[in-house]
């Protein structure tokens, strides 16, 4: 072993001081929605531009499983498709965040119509899928990390966005209560993927690239919304426009 | 014809309309650039985070080419190639770029490594590259249209920073003088391509959704250094930090 292949554990503590350093926790949006400093216009853009990201998500996992090289890989990453798409039954991630946005004053058919997201947030979403689309099975994997690192932020989002906002309800925020062992649940398993499989110097560059990638991709779309919504409010043309009142437009 | 089809005419009305609203020569940040108001850090910035827009130009030529079904059209495109990458004798659009950043006191190899641009503006520039690769060649052609409204903010963009920056020569501005002639070249030879190929409704829609997606991409890259380098001059961890004078890092 050359001296800059890092151990298993090495290797998992300088993903943690990735996701310490660049997590969108540290945003001053995400600091903003949880201490309940946002207006309800500014938490509808919020809503309606990460739904494009929930959308997305199960494209980026069906991507992932088509290069799995066995059914026990692709078994587990199916669960993340059940977790986001539903079981016909149960309410897959998707509809809840659908629920979530319409909590909070959207209409659900203009939601779902992606047509007033940011190009920002467009942009890095799709990063993102294609990163995964293009990238060896090894980083595609590291990129999905960045769940280490969100329970803990779901816990922040759901106490503060309840003491902080009279309009929102804990069903509201149904979204989220599976996420917190849905999210663990899926971090254990691409954690061990990728202690186990990154053996090299290269390939451990490339896991913790992924996950710098990753957290970057989360990053730019507060950034997008902190600068449309929040300061200087510079809108781009044809996004979403909050009403006066923070009404659905 | 049926009553939404539009004339040729019509369409080119259409495609103007959209660049009167939605291109980045209404951006502030470009306000700011062009009137002299930015510091020599933000203005290594912008000049930063261009180079990557610069240096996928050609990719996003070639893969065109690649699609082109007659030798009279990919010779028409192949121009492209050759400004942005030059003949071997005199330098291309890449080549001059990085004279400009020079210029303005970046570090050469430092702007090529592209490691201290913005997350937001690699997905933006990734998008347009994906968006050409993956639809129609209508589509693709038409996304290439801000070029019509290119010549105007050039002349500004030119006359804008000689006056308001005592460190910017005419030298360090080359890039925008070739720019001149084969911009309006490209773009004459891509509208008359759409006004006669668009001939349904839904392929004007796509050609004018084309050029809408395209002013978001150029759009997105100036909100990211708006954001990160203006206001509230929230750099993303990683990105490229100007120095206290300005100077590189």
């Amino acid at each position: 072993m050359s001296d800059n292949v890092l151990t298993p554990e090495e290797l998992e503590a300088a993903l943690r001081a990735i996701g310490a350093e660049r997590y969108h926790n540290l945003h001053p949006f995400h600091r903003l929605l949880h201490g309940g400093k946002l207006e309800r216009g500014q938490i509808q853009a919020w809503a309606l531009n990460r739904y494009y990201y929930q959308r997305q998500i199960p494209i980026k996992d069906a991507s992932l499983i088509a290069r799995l090289p066995t059914a026990e890989l692709r078994r587990a990453w199916r669960s993340r498709l059940i977790d986001h798409d539903g079981d016909g039954a149960l309410p897959g991630g998707i509809e809840r965040w659908l629920k979530l946005a319409e909590g909070v004053g959207l209409d659900r058919a203009y939601v779902e119509s992606t047509e007033g997201i940011l190009p920002t947030t467009r942009f890095a979403v799709d990063a993102y899928v294609n990163f995964v689309r293009e990238r060896s099975v090894l980083e595609a994997i590291a990129s999905s990390l960045t769940e280490m690192f969100s329970p803990t932020i779901i816990a922040e989002r759901v106490e503060g966005m309840l003491r902080g906002y009279p309009f929102i309800t804990f069903d509201t925020l149904a979204y989220f209560k599976p996420r917190l062992s849905q999210a663990p649940r899926d971090a254990d398993f691409a954690l061990a993927y990728v202690k186990a499989e990154a053996r090299t110097e290269a390939e451990q560059q490339a896991v913790l690239n992924a996950l710098r990638f990753k957290c970057g991709v989360l990053w730019a779309q507060l950034d997008g919304l902190y600068l449309a919504y929040v300061e200087p409010r510079l809108i781009p043309p044809g996004a979403f426009a909050p009403g006066p009142d923070g009404a659905n437009r």
